[in-house]
């Protein structure tokens, strides 16, 4: 239906404008309008040829076209390959093409909407979104499902009532499944998941929320017995819910059994009123995220009757008897789950979006001259520039790799807890802490840098740069602050570091950390810095050192009488340090053998050897005291490093937008004016600019203020 | 007059709520209401007392008190010494009170305003700002200025006047000044500053706007001969300036004499209306800033009388000779004060109320446990938490010194260039741009850091440090991009170096260049990196090495046949690097100085000896590979470093507090739901999220969307 389309949204339309990739699709309106201004023959001492040519959208700027035309490598089959075969790359493109044509899904306005606006987009985009799958015929398990909520760019409503559905999927008994999965896929209710308090997060043993068992009426009864108690930042709860899993600290008899989860009414399904005892709301505008309607909630002696406890794992029996039953051991593994989903739409995703708007934009842009006497240079011809983006375009890739290996642990680790072997699950539960730390940690910075890569037009929400940046910056705070998971990750290679020590067996990822081998750097000249052996060998001694040094202070210390926690505590800016160079390494390694396995294209192949080697010296560039620490790297062969490092800017710089145009985004997917693949950027500037409503609105300022300053009759008001 | 209130404005007023530091002002309506619900009669399992009580704001919250309790030093007498003696701290706090205490300066809403809205309150604050000045008789010379803008932090319209103002001052000739400085000083025009354009920024002599002169009506003719020569970014200019300074290609017959300065009306002194041949708007949302109304520029064959090119050092005779006059070098001078002078507004005050609310926030917020069994602890007694916030606490006071540095240098550059003395411009000019680069960047990174730490609740844009962040980020982009900068102080560095190398006298802040010692550091244990001589010297040794290092690659490449200006973007990444280094290394030095010259305050010059060595240090450990690379400073001796390093967080965790709560900022100043001097995060989060729009608005989606959603009729839509 047109309903939700309201008429200052259509206004707004620029969708039918802007031609996918590769076609060409001339538009007049504007660029008419500008030709007569430019037209070289009332100026004759510039020439105005080339912009006046190029003020129409959709055509490629001729210094974008130049740099396709010398690729090194199918960009086609390079896309394909990224996206595990043409198939998918097939399914993948029918989607973003179902849901970018639909007008309902636009984000075109985006940049220009209330917190209020884009939630009420968010909304009608999620309930059209119901609509569509039925249209399309794809399904909850469809190999679409990753597509669309890619292809909606987050900006989509009840994705807490997933993790609603996820949770009681998973905690509850099948009877309490059959009771609420039904209506909630219906969304005859609407779901939210209330876990996190104002007073704590990733610890969850400190939650506050209280649910005390009263046995004469069979109920539970919940409360937020102080302040920082109140939930805060769940999604679709502050304006949205109807019901939630709310986490309580669970006292029978006065006794406390720890956090568990129960079911809970907030709003009516009638008229959406608040339900007695509950207070809830939105908790107000965030750096990003205007979309969601993150929540707070305060409950003042809400009753729910006992079967709203979620008891696949545990009940409390009408005597008020405390039944465990099962592993919860499960409960760490979806944790695990989702935390590595993340890592690819979170993080990985907005990077790359962001390497394909700022090596772009730098292909297009020209300022300052080279060489004397020539045309000014494109800014991706400066050395500083290609050392700002193109080791950001090698991390993208590096983490996509890093993404496959983690989905494929994840999936032999799912096929072992199905056979209830949980043997796996530590190691699995140290590498999503830990990558999902390197990973959220190192693509913000990325982000970042291509941000501010880009200068002033960067610093425009216009160029899409400042919505991707302030989204993936919150990837590094949810599912488990960084810093806390690189300690639990820290944890694990301690402890593994000790078995190793004293020969007992330790999972075949850390196996290395057994075999300590002293010895230098091989490398005789810059070229053996091109040999994944040479780099990863140092990765790997650099790890090591690392974990063993820490492993040895903290020992020290406890031997010297300090407490065991107190001694922890101490170490912990080392113990940080060496997950993240462990996790370092796993990813330079990886990155290396997917290489190496690349046997078919040799043209994808070659420049993927560019991007690792790059990668690699990248990191040892930037961290060289980690290398140089124990003589390992000397001083001579961190200069070759250099060397090399150096020497690879120049070279993938030829290859550097084919290779973001094999990330293959659409412009409304960029939704950038500086990223468009026709690389018009300046008229795309101007013509969002017009659109903005501090143009589309009279000025609120002049009949108040400046008027009566300028006639100077401001006195009398 | 009450006339510039909204109404809607009045209605979200908190101003009278929310009371100074130190004074305790109770206030009891939405804390009695709570104080109900969390009575611990309902609730006697869980000790409630403490938040039950610290939930009036105003109270200090205990966790903030003991801090202050155990201060090492005299707070107040930090604060006056910071504000250069305990008069200018009268003055500016008597400022402060008088902006604060005034309901059209407010800034409480500003979380939840929308661009129009902001653009308004600018312009409401800049007019009435007029009239403030008057009724306190404060003066544009008045040692008040500084403090007026300070206490409106920044938000405030008709910045670019200022600057317009400034340039006709400077670049225009008597005439010119009698004729555009009263009416500008009255407000009778408002003017802007039309430098940059779509294409260009800091690349300024690539300007693209032209002036050709008319030699029939002795009119220049101006115009924008293609897109990218559009004007793009000045403030004011978007929808309030009826003037602007434009800078543009003078042509004159045929040949061109390089970029301008031009006096242009706009709009229509009457109406406001464009004048003929003006194309000119908003650019737009932005990452901040939204106060302001950027604006863009496009002219199409506007012509202004001879008159108007300011022609202080320069003139078109009627008959189109064209005649130089006095040296321009002035204009360097000008560029330089403008860098300097930001860094302090722009750079280290955003920083020092980042610090301020992150270690606030950090003493009052508790996480996980540190020692079982007890209550949980102060993120701040988490070493990685020090980690993370002590160094940048260090940095916003280092930068603070080395900004007194600059100001004094800059105060004896002007003098001299007042007697004709252009010598000293070289050095000065190479001091603002490296120190510009730096400071920016430092401090950026520094506010993102607090940011990141606080977690969940920094990312609320009522914590204040999204968008001080947001603001701080676009420091590193204007008044020259920040790797051109770095670029520019490496050329100066370049070149003392090689006179230095010729045995020619170079300026006395890079003689050191000249002593290009070997040897090694002497330091033999952890103690000894306590000294300032022997980490001045390590950084010292390690810039004069980097510069020395990059000389020698850049000689070597030209002697090998390589092209001079190929050769130096070569060597561009190194060049930064050394830049950096050699700004880096002046830092330190002058912090130590600062430090050892504060001879009679004992208890402050202890702490503020703690705080240089952990910058110093702080800088080593992160940048290790600079020390390590060519042995002057040995592995062991990094791990004497670390653990000094390491140390002194513990040492100066216990001072934090009183060290933030030195730079002396107001809650409104902060305007922060985190730092306010009570520290009662989680109830002012609750009291001010209730007044969000989104809160206070009815839901839009709920009628059109959820209602038939839930109620299962969203087919009959």
């Amino acid at each position: 239906g047109p309903a939700p389309l309201a008429p200052r949204t259509r206004s707004l339309q620029r969708g039918r404008r802007e031609p996918g990739p590769g076609r060409q699709q001339p538009d007049s309106s504007p660029g008419d309008a500008w030709d007569k201004s430019s037209s070289a023959s009332r100026m004759p001492l510039l020439d105005t040829s080339k912009y006046s040519q190029g003020s129409v959208l959709g055509k490629v700027n001729p210094d974008l076209a130049s740099e396709r035309r010398t690729a090194s490598f199918s960009v086609e089959k390079l896309t394909a390959w990224l996206d595990g075969g043409a198939e998918q790359t097939r399914i993948r493109r029918a989607v973003v093409e179902a849901i970018e044509s639909d007008p309902v899904f636009s984000r075109e306005n985006q940049y220009f909407q209330s917190q209020n606006e884009r939630y009420e987009a968010a909304v009608r985009k999620a309930v059209h979104l119901q609509r569509k799958m039925h249209e399309m015929r794809w399904t909850e398990k469809g190999p679409e499902l990753k597509y669309i909520y890619r292809a909606l760019s987050g900006d989509v409503a009840f994705l807490l009532h997933r993790v609603f559905m996820r949770c009681i999927s998973v905690l509850g008994s099948d009877k309490q499944i059959a009771k609420w999965i039904p209506p909630a896929t219906q969304y005859r209710l609407i779901g939210s998941y209330a876990q996190t308090e104002l007073g704590h997060g990733t610890y969850l043993q400190g939650l506050e929320t209280t649910a005390v068992f009263d046995i004469t009426t069979q109920e539970f009864i919940l409360n937020t017995p102080k302040i920082s108690a109140m939930k805060w930042w769940p999604g679709d709860m502050g304006r949205s819910a109807t019901h939630a899993v709310v986490f309580a600290q669970l006292y029978v008899h006065g006794q406390c059994y720890g956090v568990h989860p129960f079911i809970l009414q907030i709003r009516s399904l009638q008229d959406h009123s608040l339900c007695p005892g509950i207070t809830a709301g939105d908790i107000g505008p965030k750096m990003n995220f205007e979309h969601t309607d993150n929540g707070y909630l305060m409950l003042q002696n809400v009753r729910v009757p006992k079967e709203n406890m979620l008891n696949k794992f545990c009940e409390v029996q009408p005597d008020g008897t405390y039944i465990k039953r099962g592993s919860p051991k499960i409960n760490y593994f979806t944790m695990t789950t989702v935390r590595i989903s993340l890592i690819s739409d979170e993080a990985i995703l907005p990077l790359m979006k962001a390497c394909t708007i700022a090596i772009r934009y730098s292909a297009v842009r020209r300022q300052s001259k080279l060489k004397p006497g020539e045309q000014e240079a494109k800014i991706l011809d400066y050395q500083t520039q290609q050392e700002k983006l193109l080791p950001q375009l090698a991390a993208a890739y590096a983490f996509h790799f890093i993404n496959k290996y983690l989905q494929e642990l994840l999936n032999r680790g799912y096929r072992e807890v199905q056979k209830k072997n949980f043997d796996n699950l530590p190691e699995l539960h140290a590498f999503s802490s830990g990558f999902k730390a390197l990973a959220t940690q190192y693509c913000t910075s990325a982000v970042e840098i291509c941000l501010r890569a880009c200068g002033g037009h960067g610093y425009s929400l216009l160029s899409g740069l400042p919505s991707l940046y302030t989204k993936i910056l919150a990837s590094c705070i949810y599912e488990g602050e960084n810093t806390i998971l690189l300690l639990q990750t820290a944890r694990f290679l301690i402890k593994c570091f000790s078995a190793a020590s004293a020969g007992q067996p330790v999972p075949p990822s850390v196996i290395y950390l057994s075999a300590v081998k002293a010895g230098k750097c091989p490398a005789k000249n810059k070229l053996d810095f091109l040999s994944p052996d040479i780099y990863s060998e140092a990765y790997q001694h650099a790890a090591v050192r690392l974990v063993s040094s820490t492993a040895a202070k903290l020992q020290d210390l406890i031997q010297s009488g300090v407490k065991k926690h107190e001694a922890w505590n101490q170490c912990t800016v080392q113990l940080a340090q060496a997950a993240k160079a462990h996790c370092h390494y796993i990813t330079v390694k990886n990155f290396a053998e997917t290489v190496e396995k690349l046997e078919t294209e040799a043209g994808i192949q070659k420049i993927m050897k560019h991007l690792c080697d790059l990668f690699a010296l990248h990191g040892i560039f930037s961290n060289a005291g980690v290398f140089l620490h124990d003589g390992y790297i000397s001083g001579a062969q961190m200069d070759m490093v250099t060397a090399s490092y150096l020497d690879l800017l120049a070279v993938i710089r030829k290859d550097a937008v084919p290779l973001v145009d094999a990330f293959d985004f659409t412009d409304k997917s960029l939704n950038s004016a500086l990223g468009s693949y026709d690389g018009q950027v300046y008229q795309r500037l101007y013509e969002w600019a017009q659109k903005s409503p501090t143009n589309t609105q009279s000025n609120p300022a002049y009949e108040r203020y400046l008027k009566p300053l300028l006639h100077n009759t401001l006195s009398k008001l």
